[in-house]
Parts: structure tokens; sequence; C-alpha cells
């Protein structure tokens, strides 16, 4: 089997999960990873034996301080790669795309970037195969990818006329929770409506959604509320039927005491997780209500952990290790142990 | 000019608040205050001269013990009274009611009441009228008071089809949220549609609302997001003249930095508002957005404060000492310094 | 009586109290504030009716459009001022010393600053005296003010021998918590001894004292426990005695309900200080335990309040309107309300 | 080798932990698991294939409602084993270990229970000898446990005199957080001393310690500040050396960005700890202070595992099955990837 060698620039919260989801690839190699810290974050994913690479001088003068084995610099990281996996912080994609395209290696951003810096939006289920090839792509968002998907769904069985959404956003991620929060309080988007509608319509176009955002004070995940126009009366079964047909949303249920935010990522840990993440959509299945041809619905996301296997399958996309998406899917999801019910 | 002795049963929250707006009306007395708790919130209302009556003996004997004087038990406090105010625990209200009406007086129930209780549910600018003269009616909560109020005034600018709301709830109040909180999580209400919708329905049956609604790890406000389908394409001043006919609804701007809720709270501490209230709703004016005929608008609502000027004019309706709603409402707003601008 | 001319530059947390203060004092006039924003703040103070100065071009574009009246710039301010109060955040105080030394008008900075830049730390009860008809003083931080009211208090009565204090600091302002917190965690001050200690020393030298300080997830006020090795075995009532010597700490009781840093800040509402403002330092008396020749104790600091009394003292020593230390204590307590007994 | 027949009481936080624990040694074997619940965790655990014993009527039928197969009662259950871990909520213990003493097996409680119920305290690293052949023992609470893991470490160096700490708690565990928690403010314990410091004297009478507790509102874990009057004038050196005679204590630094709660959970998630739980103490290095003969340090509890090694070792104090400390010890450190240094 041909294995593709791949290099994560930016060791964060997303960076560390994809290097961790490549390592559990048949079809692929990490190279390295590129920063610029030499924190115990770098220096566990050194003593993990991840080979580091320096991105800056002051970053190599740091790992090197840090008893950190510098394996070369980003340009170094580049030349072993046949694809690289933006992970850097927002402000830096663009920027690192022109170094990429400079170096002749695909690349991936991440859902903070712009459509336009790689001119295509990217979601396994929705449009892997116009991704074949391409020299890159920008793998959307946490919440735009379980927008996508979960609309998608309802797109495919026929039954989704328009959908509109309020986003409840985990305030900040947990490992920076110490130094860049919100208490007590609630963070509205100052506009509505948000940027995630456009952004799922970057994926496909033909998505009638409007959606508003706000910042709550947890640092879990992200809970969706939506209201939905069928385009016909519908029941509840062939709703549900119709978001099975995604096999990256799962139904959880308030019955079996799944009744929030904490409860839902005890359960991840409980099945042993990583990070105790959740690559599905958690949609609660027993809340779920069709009235004539309305749908009410709510979910959660993980948005440290629901992107990373849209990015296993990008990596196969661009370098068409496998043109087949749903062959694609179903490696990404045998591999990290995606299910549809977790209990 | 008559005036009407009022009792308060209960000093919570609420309790605490409708005897100081009581205070504050020429045409109302307060007789007093019943409670069972001895505490730092009853010794505080004894210190500032109410008088104190004791609901049961061991509340009378708890009192006494930390000096507190009894002006004597529930009996006499109704003895006292044109009208009771309860402001007791939820499942009390029920009970209570038929010990009102054995001592015939006439007597307001809080929102955490069922309707069936008094037969008739309140919000001043709806349907004072059908009020007047009754022996009880039920102001009804804090939501349910925002959503008729906003939604009534779309409702009389012809300008409303259907309403569909998610309600981000405070999850404790302040003075209790050291026994009885969520952390860093959120806590949804198991059904969709949630109750606040047909409980709007019970003071205007024709509002076609429907809400989800979800508990937020925050004690200041609530946050509740709209989708309305509108009768017809209009312009967003058509939509802010609608809810200028409500006197309490306020607007807001983000751009003014009132950017959430810890900032407004600042705000109303700021206006010298006791306790830091707002009775208004407060409408983010340049979030709202009219898009054809849809209508997305988000807005504030103060759990402890709102009900507060409903029900004063219940008051006066029970009592027919106004049988005018809105001079009933102009001089609440009046006493209570509410307004339609805050900065 | 002589009235004196103060100004405060800077409206914030601390800068809206003096000023609020300020206008409390038979002895004191505002000749105006200046600051640099335009928001819902200044807006607020401007329709007040407080005299509104822009310190910067920028901050009197934005005040004009506003339609805020601008009464001049920071000189013209200084130029009516006999004293002025800097309430500006941190690194503008020092900066701002030489402006004010200039302008040949006396000053006062908050503890944010550092000590040299005034030479002089005041507090009260301590030290009110060498401050007399000084050019300047620094009014010590929230911290060590109640650090040093309650040693001095120990020390007044020969029972100090050393302090160690352990203090649970609020993360951040209500006003900002929607910008500027932390969530779910702890953040420990990265030394031990913290800053604090020697600050309580830039006010008394002798005081024995050694303090660590973490920031907790909260923005209510700050929690301090202490170690105290006694000069001799005491009795609890001994203690208790030597804490009344001061005017400005009163004792609370848990068996009262006051058992947490929320229900005491609703007390405070409930006797209507404005902002519900704390002046004091609140000690749990049935906490306080005496074993042998050690105490334990622990007391809530209100950080956006304690230091307001301090300032309106530290203006008259400055100033000598006032030369009896005692004298100007009684006229600002009395002002505001300051108290030793809540309930 | 031989191998002990082990039940587990109780699948919460605990619970769960300790069978995962004793899954990892080689000479422990898992019978069953014994619960009244039929939720998502006892799903879960059903899921993974252990044994599930219903302890009432209520809980069988809700399990056989759910599908998980109930393999007996609590009868059955003990007659399998030779040791039982009881980790039921705090009221049950007492009364359960009535039935184990009539069903001769021999048990362990967990730190809520009084110590009068088993008549024995443990602590591994202070006194396992004592525990050998008994038929209960109470494995003392994690912050007990901490506390007496790191001043028995400083005892063994005749480096302490005496103690007094403040501990600060999380407020509630995260699979609980959305129905019992406290928000926005800090709770103190009633009384100082508190609990904890005499329950470390239920292990080492000698212990001259004091503690004073709070609870915080995060989910996270322990932090406990201490002053530590020494026996004499140390260096730092000296001080580290004695924690370093535990092998359950791990050194962090500040330095490295493990400045946080936060931080260090994050952390340990990157380790592949499941749960990401810590089994150490985790003290900080940097932040480490030595003055004279007064000692200064703070340190981080995992409530939810910290206790997990020791009852692994009070299983083989209990059935003898290993009469050296050291040697039980090693073995639990080794199983579960206990270690000094985390990065």
């Amino acid at each position: 089997m041909k294995t593709i060698n791949v290099a994560v620039n930016g060791y964060g919260v997303i960076g560390k999960r994809v290097v961790e989801a490549i390592d559990l690839q048949e079809d692929m190699k990490l190279v390295g990873i590129g920063d610029v810290a030499a924190d115990w974050r770098i220096q566990t994913a050194a003593s993990k034996g991840y080979a580091i690479f320096a991105n800056t001088e002051d970053g190599r003068n740091a790992m090197t301080q840090e008893n950190i084995q510098v394996a070369g610099n980003l340009d170094d990281l580049l030349d072993a790669a046949d694809v690289v996996v933006d992970c850097t912080p927002k402000k830096f994609g663009a920027e690192n795309a022109q170094r990429y395209k400079s170096a002749g290696v695909k690349f991936i951003v991440q859902g903070g970037e712009k459509h336009h810096i790689t001119g295509h939006s990217f979601a396994a289920e929705s449009n892997y195969i116009s991704a074949l090839g391409r020299h890159s792509t920008r793998v959307v968002s946490c919440n735009t990818t379980s927008i996508v998907r979960t609309l998608s769904a309802l797109k495919r069985a026929d039954l989704l006329k328009k959908a509109r959404g309020t986003l409840l956003r985990r305030a900040t991620d947990p490992w920076e929770s110490h130094k860049n929060g919100i208490m007590n309080t609630m963070v509205p988007e100052p506009k509505i409506p948000s940027h995630q509608g456009p952004d799922a319509q970057s994926v496909d176009p033909e998505l009638d959604v409007v959606t508003a955002a706000v910042k709550v004070p947890q640092t879990l995940s992200h809970l969706h509320y939506w209201t939905v126009q069928l385009t016909r009366e519908a029941s509840k079964e062939e709703v549900l039927k119709a978001f099975d047909t995604s096999t990256r949303t799962a139904f959880i249920k308030m019955s079996d005491g799944l009744s929030a935010n904490n409860a839902v990522k005890e359960l991840m840990l409980d099945i042993n997780r990583p990070h105790g993440d959740m690559y599905e959509v958690a949609i609660w299945e027993d809340m779920l209500k069709v009235e004539g041809d309305e749908l009410y619905y709510a979910y959660l996301v993980d948005n440290q952990a629901i992107v990373i296997p849209e990015t296993i399958d990008a990596i196969r996309a661009l370098t068409e290790i496998e043109s087949d998406p749903q062959k694609s899917i179903d490696k990404t999801n045998q591999s990290l142990g995606i299910r549809q019910q977790f209990v």
C-alpha cells in the first residue's frame, strides 16, 4: 500500500489530535511536527518520540534549552512531506499557505481560515469528490462541520426546506481556560446572521440556513438548537432515518441520563476515547420533535474533535490515495472508533 | 385617594422586590411580610421596619430567638390585607391559594404556579382589563412575561405570523448560587417544545409560539433568541416601531459596549437601580435583523425583576383601584423609573 | 467650611465609585472626570450631569460623536482641581504622575502603581498623619488594604507576632467578565511569597506577614484565610475586641446564613448599598478560632469598594482639610454608611 | 501466583476507576460490580463485559428493562469475592459494612465514611503494615491522602514541626456538575479547623496539622496551600529531597506552562491517562519556597484518582497477598504508570 507522508504544522488543540489520528492510519505516516513553543505541550510530544521541527530561530533556541531534540526547520519539514496539515493559530494560516505553495507541498488549513485561501471548503460526506487531487482545501470549522453533516442528511432525504439555528458555543478550550475566558455571563455574536450559515454554504451553496451564535461560560462543547422547515409533513421516524444516513452522527437519550454536556463528556472518557473526544454529532433522539412540517432538535458538538476525521479524509482526497469517499470515511471511522450508538 | 392594603407572603427574590415596589406606590400600603425563616434576609427586612408575620410556629420561635419582633401569624396578616401577593416557593402556592380563598382575601400567585389555580394569567399590556375585579390572578413567569411583551407588540402591528425561540436561562439566582447551581456545562430542557410557549398562550391563545429552553452556567439574566415569520416583508424600522409600542421594552446597542449580560447588569447598577434590577426587556437594536419576511433578534430578561411591575399592575386590576390599563402601567413605570432608553 | 476641588481621572470600577463618594462629602466638590472612552459607561456619567473631560483627541472625537458634551482636556481638568485621584488602568499611573507634578496639582494613585511613584503608601487607620500635607500618596490595593486593616488591629492589641495568609482572589471584575476571565480552573501566583505581604509592609514595615495568592473563577470578592502566631495565648474575645478597634471591619456569621461570597453580596444589595458595595472587611465571627497562641480566621474583601473610603481620607490628608485621622475616618464612614454590624 | 477475587460495590467516580485498576493487576480478578442504577454509566460498564449485580429489586428491574444482563444480587456478589471495595455514596457505607461482616468478606470503605466503621484508616506509604491481615480498612479521602503523603515525607526527613493548610476544593465532580454545583461564589467550611487535619491524624496521630477548607467553583482538582514550621532551618534542596521519598508525589513547574489546574488536567490527557487521571500529588517545584525554618508550597490533588492506588494497595494488605509495603506500592505504581516526573 502506498503511504502518504504527512506533516502537521502547529501542535495545539487540533494539531495534537491530527497527529494522533495520523498515527492510526495504515496509509499515512507522520513525518514530523512544526511548532514554535517549548513548553510542556511540545515536551510531551517530544517524549512520545515525534520528530519536532522548529519554525523559528527563537523556537529552536527555546527547544534546545528544554532538551528537546530539534529535527530541523519548517523547510526541512515540508521537504519530507507529501501534504501538510496547518493547525497554527488563526492569523498564521494565510501566510503559511504561501509558504506551502512555494514548497510545492499540498496543504490543508483549518476552519478559522478564509475560504479563498484554498478556494475549496471540505466536509467529507458532502464534497469529498470535488477535493480529489486538489492542491489544497480547508476543513470547515467545528460548528460548520456539524451543520453540514446534519442538514445534508436532511437534504439527502428531500426533507430540508430551510433551517434556522441558535449556536451556543463553548467560550474557550480547556487547555487555555486559565487565560482566555468569560465568567458568569454570555457573549452574543454582535451580528445576526452569524458567519456559520454562509460558511456552511461554502461547502453546499444550496443549504438555506441562518444562524445566530453566542458564547456561554463553559469549556466542554457546543450546543446547537434548530428549527427546520421541512419540505412536507413527516414523521419522527423519517427524520431519524435521514440523520442515520450520516455515519458521523450518533443518537443519545435524555432518558439514559445523558442530559447535559458534562454527562456526554464523561461518557466519552468512560468509553476510552483519547482526551474524551467525540468525533460524532450527538443528537438527542428523545428531545427531537416533529410537528407537522416543522422539526425541532438539538445536538452537541465536541469542537476539539469533530474536524479530526474530516482532516484525515481530506488528506486522502488531496493525495488521491483513496478516490471513493465512503471507503475513506469507513477507514477513518474504523480507525477512530466512530460509531452511531454510544451505549 | 383610596389606598390598598397589600400583604406579601414569602420574602425571597421576588417577595423582597414586590415589597420595595409597593413602598413606591401612592395608592398602596404594605401591611406586612409573611415568612418562615429567621436568617439574614428576614433580619434585614425587620431592620428596615417592615412588619414580619410568622407563617409557622417554628418560624416564630426562630424569629424570636433572633430578636425579630413578630407581628402575628399568617391569619393576622391576611386579616389586615385587601390583597396578598404570594411569593412563596413553587410548591406552596397552590396550598396557600386555598387559605387565601378561605380568608376571603384577593390574591396573586407567581408564574411558578399552574394557570388553573387562579384561572387567569396576567400580563399588563395584554390583558389587564380581563383581570379587573377578579378574585385572583397569576402573574406569568419571567420568561413568559418577556415573550408576551415582545410578541404582543409584533402582533399589535400585524407583523406576527409565528415565532420560534431558543431560551438560554440563568441556572440559578445569585442569592442561592452557593447551593444550587450547574458548573461548566449546559442543561437542556428534556422536551421540545418547552413549557414557555403554551404558557404565553395562557395569556394570549392566538400567539403561534414554540420554544426550546436550556440552562447555562451564569446567574445574571435570561437571553432569548428568536426567529419570527412575519405576516409580510417589512423593514427594520417597522419592527423597531412595533416594539416601541410596549413601554416595557428598551433598546440597547452592541456598539455602545453593551455586549453581554454582565455589561447590562453593570449599567443597571450604574443608573442606581435597586439590586441592579432591570424591569424592561432589553432588545439589541443593532443585532436585530429583518430579511424579507423573516425577523431575527435577541434580548435579555432580568428574571428577578421583570415581573415586579406586572405584579403591581395586577394588584390594581384585581382591586379595581385603577380601571384604565395604561394609567396603571404609567403609574408603575413612573414609580420604578422604567424607561425605553438606558443611555 | 473650606471645600476641596477634586478631579477624578479614569472612570472605571474605582473611578466611578470615587466620583460617587466625593459627591457625598460636604468638604469636597467634584470638578470633573477625565477619560478616553465614549461608550455606555461615559454616556451614563454624562447623563448624570458630571463634567466630562477628554484626555485624548481620539477620545474627544468619540465623545462628540456620541453627543457627550466635552468640558475640556486633561490640562483643563487639572487646572480646576486641588487634587486629582488617578483611577486610570495600571500602566498609565506612573506616566500621569509626571503630568500631575508638572501641573502642580496634588495627586493620589491607586494600588496597582508602585510605591516609589509617590514615595508614600496610605491606609487611613495606620498612617493618615504621615500623609498630611504631602504632595501625593498611593492608596494601597484592595488586598493590601484589608491586610493592613486587620493585622494592624491585632498589632494595636499587642497580639500579632506573625501572620501567614492564603488569598483567594476574584479572577476579574463583573463589568469586564465577558472578555477577561478564567473558567473551571484556578490560577496560582507563580511565586510564594506573593507581593501583598511586602506591599502591606510599605504601609507598616513592622508587620511580619507572608502571603500566597491564587485566582479563582468568580467575580464577587476576595477571600483571605489566615494563620496568625499570637504573641501569647489569648481568648477569642480578646481577638474579637482587637478587630473591633477598626471601624472598617464588620463581623458576619455563618449561622445567619451568610455562608458564601454571593450571600454577602446579596446582603449589600438588600441594605441598599450602591452597586452592592461593601467598604468593610467582613470577618466570619463564628468561624474564627483561637487555639493556644494560634489564631485562624477568614474574611471577605469587596475589591471594588474597600479602597473608596481610604481614597476619601487620603484626599483630606493631602489637602490638610482635616488633620485628625479619626475625624476624617468618621466623616467618611458616616457619609458612606460604613458600619460594624450588617444585620 | 495466587489471585484475589475482588468485588466493587458502587460504580461511580471512584468505583469505575477501582474496577479499571483491578483489571490491571496480575494478582487480582474482578468478580463483578454491584449497583442500583441502569443509566448510561451502568450500560457502559455492561458493554465492557463486566458482570453486573443488582443490589435492589428496583435496580434489577431497571437493568432488565435496559437489556443489562444481571449476574445476581449483592449476596451473590459477596459470595464470589475475597474482598469487596465499597464505593457507594457516603450514607450507605456504614450500613453496607454490617452486610460485609455478616457475609464474612473482607472490605474496604472510602474516605467519606467514619474511621470507627473499620477501626483502621489507610495510606499505603504510612501504615500498610498495620493493615496486614485485617478484616477491613478505610482508605482516607482524597484531601487526607494528599496531606498524609506530603507531610509524612517531611516527617521522614525529620523536617516537620507543624503544618497549617488552606484547602481549595473542587465544588463537585464533572459527571454530576449539571445538578450539584456552586456558581460565581466560594463556600467556606463553617468551622476552622476543618475535618481533614484530624482525619490525617487517624492515619498518623503524630502529625501536627491544622486545615481550613473552602469550595471553589471548578470541577477539576483540589489545590492545597501550606505553611510549614520546619524543625530547623533547611535548604530548598533538602525539602525537595524529602518529598522525593514518596513515589506518589511528582514535581511540576510553572515555568513549563503548567500554571493552573486546567493545564495539568490537559497534560494528563496528553500522556494518555484514562479519564485524564492523576494519581500523584503534583507539587509546584518552582513555587515552593523555604525561608529560614518556614516552608511554603502548593500542590494539586486529582480528587477522582488519588485514592485509586491506595485502594489497590489496601486490597493487598488486607488479603496479605503481599506483605512488603514497597513491593505492593511498586506493583501498583507500575501498573498505573505512576511517575515522579510528567515531562
